[in-house]
């Protein structure tokens, strides 16, 4: 093979032309190469023409001169990454990325084998034989490895390193058998969005900065719209960073709504606000309480029936009980998809209340809203299409990455009027193009990171069938565990009956506590029974589902649906791996 | 050439074994490419192996049996992506891709033809013979391209073209000559790591879901802190989804601290409070008044010096003020860095008069912060030491990808006990580690999205000198535009003296304006002079700088430098660019 230097390769950039060749050998085979599209025939080229012994070290070494380390490629690929397995990383510092001059090469390899790392790490993830967590207690973690910041830089060759140490350590959020979260799973497509949105690296602010951002965010708010039966996809709405803040959106509006001078004069203006939700929904509804000046004893938890649907003669009763006081009631947040029980509240009957009463009703189907997706379960959201807003997570159900949550709004304009501030130092008004794009004002936020395209591409990807086949496939492995523990010995439902969403509630009872009486000394030791079977599953890292008490029922198990990867086979394993885990408790 | 089918690559999995080959053809070379690292080897010898003549289809046809699609690679590189040339992707789905089985060999194909799109995009944007952006108006780009979505799936072929259109219309903001938002530049390390966040695909919500993230936010919340002048680091802090979020925190926080009540018995249990801040703060002080139900009446904007900073002595009569009238100063912000000017508060001074009148004192640097990396200048923030808050936005001039903004907090537990909501079926209290890890319930939000690993990852790649070189030079280049127009024939200072940020405040006065009285009409012209120029500059997508009013100053351009890819000539380029823009009107 030739030496460095010589043939295709030339160092610097003062001999750029290349030396003769042997035809017989390697120029022959590249040239057959270059009839392939794609980066294979730049990098056939050069791997025939390289060095063969060892990587060729481009960094810069003690005493050797800068010009050393840049390499010409004369390959016909524009952006080629020709030289990438002649880099040697341990020479090389950020700074000889690009922008630098002559950076090109050096990034792109740099940059393809940050992907190669995690193309292995994807690989990896959805392969049932690996572990779901390699766990290390904080304390492990923080020993074992040096995640300090220094005045120094470190060489690329480190940063790999950093990298690969990072994937090792994390949690595979894609694995078949991870179940922990609502949001599961890793879809190919939204990661591919992903990684175009951070390339793209804009924000949301305005039209001239984000002009495709912006359009698509309109074109599937209006979608979203559609699908929550508003005539003619009409309304407003914006993707937040997460649903505690779409909430908490939907809570300043309502009270915006009824009290437009609230936003000058602030809460002493106006009477005491009481916003009612259910004793089962999402704690956000208070954190956003508390937050914007109405204080959590304003927040009335109405009670829930046995499956932890809200009651609505309790809310109608509670409603009469704070009017009476002379209180207003100004919000009412039905939850289509609880936390634990995956409930969804009988949101007609909400509906007609808020309507009599004139209330602002908002739905948080934060969980609950993909089913929208599918002819089969949305008829349990019915009368969402009668909200006044609506939270609707697609990073959960409908596996799109984190983050994506959207707030919608039927009523046009009045998230603008709540939250504009007229800041013509940001929001010119005198620009060359339609200001209605200009969504940044509507925003709680200024720069607001672009949580769109990953969904918008999926669902270009899917189609609406797409989210129902996967819906309806998450729905139905919930049933297919309901069926197969709901009889079986040593499990205990915590609800009776088919699960409404892919929650399913369940204690698993160890032989050793089976025949026990029913008393405080049962209830003890089973709560205790969960805790211990979910560390030693981390502890292996063999699977991992959430547990937690809730009101009077001690710790149970509540496993969650949303990854497409899991199979029946999945949920097999999680039944035998907590019999496994649990014998002995 | 091989055909498909024989050799190196097998059909299904029925028939794993190759076949004999001659090894004095591709056999040979196969096994010299074994001896490299990374993929080469293996694409290479699929290269070899393969039909030499056209791609090969290994989509679903009409009338093709399924298993026709799944080919099995027998390369000794797990993953490989062997095949990716052979693969027409006109006739497969998202279906095709993992988590389906077999789907491994698709998926990386598919993942590295966008990861080659976005790889040209990267190397176009630092490309000065590029456009910064190709501009359509709203109303074109929804025509010229179906943006909608629909019940049925398109192919992946359709989804890579989605992807080079949307970057095709996306504004460059990497490119050299992208000056228009705070928030500039495109940093590889940051990139990458941004990737890999995506991949990991999990939120800040607990330790658990997130060990490596938590522990990355923990380490450097506390160097940031460290840089700041508190105490050993000590306090607290958060990433939040931008620096307006931040900046609601600190106000959060603060009024928390004054009157804890507020949490649970909102506005109306307490008296009156007043925010005080400069009339040239960010808006978000007031966005976040409203929100937080104080209102937009109750924040007082402090006079301004000619150079934009708070004028003291007005905020100390403006505190005598507002106690005379009963009412409660509770928070100040002061601003490190406006948006406009780039103008420092005298920190030290607003910390006296706060700690006069014990007021919680805030300092917003989302802009400005970065400076405080900067031996050279980070005098400017002399002060910010005695804040009790401070907003910090690496994501701007550190260059870190967007969102990155952190809320520091000088006291610990504050946070917590401000947010927390102790929903135990969110955090539960009886898991088997240090769950002081949990960060979850200090936040507003639920689950959180992952903004630390890039910038800790940039921060390992550069050192904290690195991130002081960027800013000298951004700084740098901000005083060699100032000197290079403050005389020049045309231009006009909006205000004296040297930049002390990177903001350069100035009208261009074309020929026709130059000569003309100082009266209302030539105020009137020129105010028109900066949106015809800013239209122009991205009809041509030569570069693009914002421009707006301020006060009863009348549309000027404001440059902003905090992007390292520009250079002396960038800013020759962009003044030379106005006069050609702008000389006609």
């Amino acid at each position: 093979m030739a030496a460095p230097g010589s043939g295709f390769w030339t160092f610097g950039s003062e001999n750029g032309a290349s030396e003769p060749e042997n035809p017989n050998t390697a120029k022959a085979w590249c040239q057959v190469a270059q009839k392939f599209t794609g980066g294979i025939s730049s990098k056939l080229c050069a791997l025939l023409y390289g060095d063969g012994e060892k990587p060729m070290d481009t960094g810069i070494k003690e005493g050797a001169k800068p010009e050393d380390k840049k390499l010409a490629c004369v390959c016909d690929k524009k952006p080629c990454s020709c030289q990438k397995d002649q880099i040697n990383y341990s020479f090389l510092y950020s700074t000889d990325l690009l922008p630098v001059s002559n950076g090109e090469m050096t990034t792109l390899a740099f940059l393809q084998d940050v992907v190669d790392i995690l193309l292995q790490y994807i690989v990896k993830s959805f392969d049932r034989s690996t572990k779901v967590i390699d766990f290390h207690y904080p304390n492990e973690l923080l020993q074992e490895y040096n995640w300090e910041l220094s005045e120094q830089p470190q060489t690329l060759e480190d940063i790999l390193a950093n990298c690969r140490t990072t994937l090792k350590y994390a949690i595979k959020t894609g694995h078949p058998r991870y179940f922990n979260q609502l949001s599961t799973g890793l879809d190919m497509v939204g990661l591919a969005a992903d990684w175009l949105t951070s390339t793209a690296n804009t924000n949301m602010f305005t039209y001239e900065i984000a002009p495709v951002f912006v359009l698509l965010e309109y074109v599937t708010l209006k979608k979203m719209r559609e699908i929550i039966g508003w005539p003619g996809g009409c309304g407003d709405g914006i993707f937040s960073p997460g649903g505690a803040i779409s909430n908490l959106y939907a809570m300043l509006i309502a009270r915006f709504k009824m009290f437009p001078e609230v936003k000058e004069k602030g809460m002493t203006a106006i009477p005491r606000l009481i916003a009612l939700t259910s004793e089962q929904s999402h704690f956000s509804v208070k954190k956003g309480a508390a937050a914007l000046g109405i204080g959590t004893d304003s927040v009335i938890l109405i009670k829930c029936d046995e499956r932890g649907r809200m009651i609505p003669s309790d809310l109608e009763r509670r409603i009469i009980e704070v009017k009476q006081k002379g209180f207003v009631p100004f919000f009412v947040s039905a939850t289509a998809g609880t936390t634990v029980y995956g409930a969804f509240d009988p949101l007609i009957a909400i509906a007609d209340i808020c309507k009599k009463y004139k209330i602002w009703m908002h739905v948080d189907a934060a969980w609950g809203g993909g089913l929208l997706m599918s002819r089969k379960h949305r008829w349990k959201l019915n009368g969402a299409d009668r909200a006044n807003s609506v939270t609707w997570n697609p990073h959960k159900m409908m596996g799109v990455p984190l983050q994506c949550s959207a707030l919608l709004v039927r009523e046009e304009g009045l998230m603008q009027n709540c939250n504009q501030m007229h800041a013509s130092y940001l929001f010119q008004q005198d620009k060359h193009y339609d200001l209605s794009y200009d969504t940044g004002d509507k925003a709680l936020q200024c720069g607001r990171h672009v949580d769109i395209f990953k969904l918008w591409l999926m669902w270009r990807a899917k189609g609406t069938v797409g989210f129902e086949a996967h819906i309806d496939k998450c729905l139905d492995l919930a049933e297919y565990l309901y069926n197969r523990i709901k009889n079986r010995e040593g499990f205990e439902m915590v609800i009776d009956g088919k699960p409404q969403h892919t929650n399913v509630c369940f204690w698993y009872v160890p032989p050793n506590i089976r025949n026990m009486e029913d008393n405080e000394e049962r209830l003890n030791r089973l709560s205790k029974v969960a805790p211990v079977i979910k560390a030693r599953m981390m502890e292996y890292g063999s699977t991992m589902v959430s547990y937690q008490p809730l009101g009077d029922k001690v710790n149970f198990f509540r496993m969650v649906i949303s990854n497409p990867a899991a199979s029946h086979q999945d949920i097999d394993f999680l039944i035998e791996e907590i019999e496994r885990l649990g014998q002995d408790l």
